[in-house]
């Protein structure tokens, strides 16, 4: 099986489990444990903010960033089709209590202009505009860079607004690994931010979430209330220390992967990849087979390959660090396979 | 002053003080008041459903529809600029935890094929789609009518899904006259609805949420929970059972009232009527004027008329019980002077 | 019948109903009906706030005071018998998200001593002690005043802990009245209060909530969103500007039938007044005839008397202003013929 | 140090870490950890149910079950220093909106016929009881076991009423040691438990729920919301399968431990156990010293041993794995030591 699926099923490196194994631990509910401190050290001042924080998931990391910034009736800004409003399961209304206002992006990118235009007027009829939320890189516009200049677009107004800004960062990785620009580029245009460990950095198990220090202080309680405050918790952290570290220049092999596994899917006569690939994901119509994803995905799997549905017609594949040049090779090989059994 | 600016501001007519006078009460927490026990019963075989529910506002009888009908972290699927999620001040997430997905409309009206598009499939990343609501009239598209093929449409789909309907008929007396149809041509075509009698009908206050009996039942508890559970309602059950009961056919006054000024309108150079006007509302965009609806709207007020902002350039008016033939006239006279004024 | 279930059974008075119908009404979400915007500011002025808000309900003030007091995880202290707690239906923490922290009291009064104790400490395991709420009469404890003194203790506590301290004041003018101390005794020991003007005063519908300029203006926030926001609302704030300023004196009237009644019931033999008579509530212990709570009210009823089940043989009967001397009377006559009945 | 605080503190052993580093890995979300899969199989039916569901603390597993049981608004029954309520930083009432109904246990047990009192009647002005929540063996009642008689009892009531029975069991395996009673004893007077793998048994993070099927699929996406929707899991659960097959056996020594400890205690003038140790937890008060627990806490420290205070006099000492009974004497010994420091 060659697994395109995601970026999230990447197994932990030799290194990594050594890392478990031998991981000096304590018990992080009381602030004992070295390894989480580290890792959390590390992390904000890669990320250029003064304290971060260890959660189980970029889930839970934006989950703990809007109930932080936000009170319940407030309203978030975000891209119609970003994770935390697309596939976060309801959960920023369920447990934070804020409206969602989406807006329409161009490759996961708001309009300044939009997005001006969105924020609430003080009117006892409107909700409060409490927080802007963006994702970089864009999922589900296939892995596409916000650019930093549209971030710092968006930050001038949201600070004019005194609005704050969070990152759902969860491959911001691959946007500046793409882009050959540090990290804090990005960062810099938001107040807090989330980064995964776990997909395309390879770690087990672990996302970041960074910001001030009292935002983090506050975080880390409701880190507690939604029970992601671990005991030794070094297990996991000094894994997904070594991702943080030691990982993050390997992710141009993944872009680079994607490229040749676009350009080869774009020869095949009835498929057609619908974006722009910067980063790990490639985007697939397969409408022009008259199928759905569903039953591609289907085909895909007889012939040792497996992706995702990502709308009726379209197919989501993502490279990662468990697979090779050669694996995108005889992919696009079982590709063709399947495609000419559907003419 | 000519007040154009909501149906809301129409004040009681004699026969509706009279009848707050001599409203025979009781304690309705009981179930002992006369007058809104007679008031729910002829709504609700007004509007075609078992029970019926009379709430302070239709805010009120919103919340109420969604906090029974959900549960928090479902997702709720209505038109972008629908009262619910526009001017509801962020209520359906605060209270009952669950997300706006919005769609866009054509004249307020979901397209069928769009809507079932947005329910989601069952997998753990997505809420699962609660409710479906609908607003006919449509405020925001200006007073339009949500054609009854159109609900059919949705209900067909929704029923298929398992997915109840509301529809938010804060207005839908003005549909029901517009068309000349019974209320029950559009009621049927949901399971539940909520209908303002203090805008057209001139009720000083009031709304009725009808539906299912033990859906009424459970919505009976949320309303205590919100803090309307009230005690001697007859006072104003009583005026708002004139309001059902006598006021329903003057609405196509209101409907020839709103034609006449927004051919008037149409007429003044640097104005444009954005809405085909089907009921009582007239939407004008100002912009030919080079000005904001704020300050047009303040430029009225000095001749006599209000009016309400609508967006940046867009100025809402609304034709009501308060306002005659000549007052329209008048109205067109003192915006002819303010236009001039502009150029 | 003689109906002695509730003081909020009261019927409006014919001074009432006139001012129902000769009220001068607006729309009050524009701020336009001068009838409720008498009432609040006589009713600020009256409990010595700054800014007073019109509520359909005690439970609707009592909400609104929590949720704009407090934020999610926050936990409240209050009196295990408490209204908030026992009455409103568990809306506290379905609104407002926050946890009931209950106290035991001493004739509704809370220890000073006790309630420090329970006022969290600073850990992560520990939700943050929001708001305090005090309950004047309080109900569950027989209409017991509770002293100022017990007050003024409790506040100061709340200051040093800068917790702030909201008071449910849905009998208060009772409690002021039986003390014969200005109302205003009792508010500066708090930093919001809700009063009642449906119960002994008599008004069909409505409760103020009154506290700091800006606490209210936040207040009007969340009565939009649980949909208290009313229209022509002077139909109903004119009757309760009658209550107001017209009814508080006679609430004596109502404390001295109460303690006729418990003086007739103590005659009883098998029947046991368990509270202290402060004011117009009267509870009495049924156990003496073997008999349930339900099946005393049940038997009552047959002879013309109402009074509702307190707990399991505890059975409350409360005066107020359409029950006359002559009733008392009569209703213990009623109620030894049912008492003979049991032997 | 000898580090009495928490048996949480405890760290993992050489065959846990390497059962970690060989762990079998997959991605959780797509339900492909063979490691967890086993975990969750084994505990399901060492639990005598249906289906369990890993969760990253004993908090989260809590907060999920009482997700999945109620609705906003529901009231849940539990003792007055249960964890649910005194330890969870006001989650319950955060996510899922329910109000919390405490009772005072004896020894951390709830009386059967206290419980069935609190059970709220049907009735607009009360919350519906929605789960009843049980602790075994209870913290802040000292370690004490909850008698499965006394179980028993309860869930026949609740039964009778259509409440679901959760289990707090975050130390049940040190129940089931102290009574020498399988664990299915114990589960099988409930609906729904959850078991801490991290305490006595010593695996570094983790804790199982577990209940029917519905129950825990419904369970599974409220822990993905949480953002407790792990990866390669594998990692933590294959430490905690260890502990949670090999480990149990070695709580009898925990148990001893406390009880040796408790009797040097009890011979230290000035210091009182004031819990009969039942299982790993000795709770002592200082007051007879005229100091704080707080203080008494910091002069502990100070010769090398840790334990927490657990209310203004009271300190708790906690036996585990980490701490052999060479440790306890030596902790006897220093303690004496700063006893007769404060003569």
């Amino acid at each position: 099986m060659i697994d395109l699926r995601s970026d999230t099923i990447t197994k932990p490196t030799e290194a990594m489990r050594k890392a478990a194994y031998e991981a000096e631990v304590g018990d992080d509910v009381y602030g004992e444990d070295p390894s989480v401190k580290k890792l959390e050290e590390t992390a904000a001042a890669l990320l250029g903010k003064d304290d971060a924080l260890f959660v189980t998931s970029g889930t839970q990391g934006n989950q703990i960033a809007v109930l932080t910034h936000c009170r319940p009736s407030n309203e978030i800004l975000l891209e119609e089709n970003s994770h935390i409003f697309y596939y976060e399961s309801g959960a920023v209304a369920a447990l934070a209590g804020v409206q969602t206002r989406t807006i329409a992006g161009n490759r996961g990118a708001i309009n300044p202009l939009d997005l001006e235009a969105y924020i609430r007027a003080d009117d006892q009829h409107f909700p409060e505009t409490g927080l802007i939320c963006l994702e970089n890189t864009h999922n589900r516009a296939g892995g596409a860079v916000i650019p930093v200049e549209n971030m710092a677009a968006i930050y001038e107004i949201a600070k004019r607004h005194q609005i704050p800004v969070h990152v759902d960062g969860a491959r911001l990785f691959n946007a500046a690994a793409a882009t050959n620009r540090p990290l804090t580029d990005f960062t810099e245009q938001c107040d807090t931010v989330q980064v995964c460990l776990s997909k395309g950095l390879g770690a087990p198990v672990g996302s970041i979430l960074a910001g001030p220090k009292d935002f983090i202080a506050n975080a880390r309680k409701w880190r507690k209330r939604l029970g992601g405050g671990l005991r030794q918790v070094g297990i996991i952290a000094a894994p997904a220390y070594i991702a943080l570290t030691e990982m993050r220049n390997r992710l141009t092999e993944d872009h680079n992967h994607a490229k040749i596994f676009a350009e080869g899917m774009g020869n095949i006569t009835g498929l057609k990849v619908v974006n722009e690939v910067e980063t790990n994901i490639v985007v697939v119509d397969v409408s022009g087979l008259n199928t759905t994803s569903d039953e591609f995905v289907d085909q895909l799997r007889q012939v040792g390959v497996q992706a995702v549905t990502f709308g009726r017609t379209l197919v989501r594949f993502t490279t990662h660090f468990d697979v090779s040049k050669d694996d995108i090779l005889k992919a696009l090989s079982g590709i063709n396979l399947v495609v000419s059994s559907f003419k």
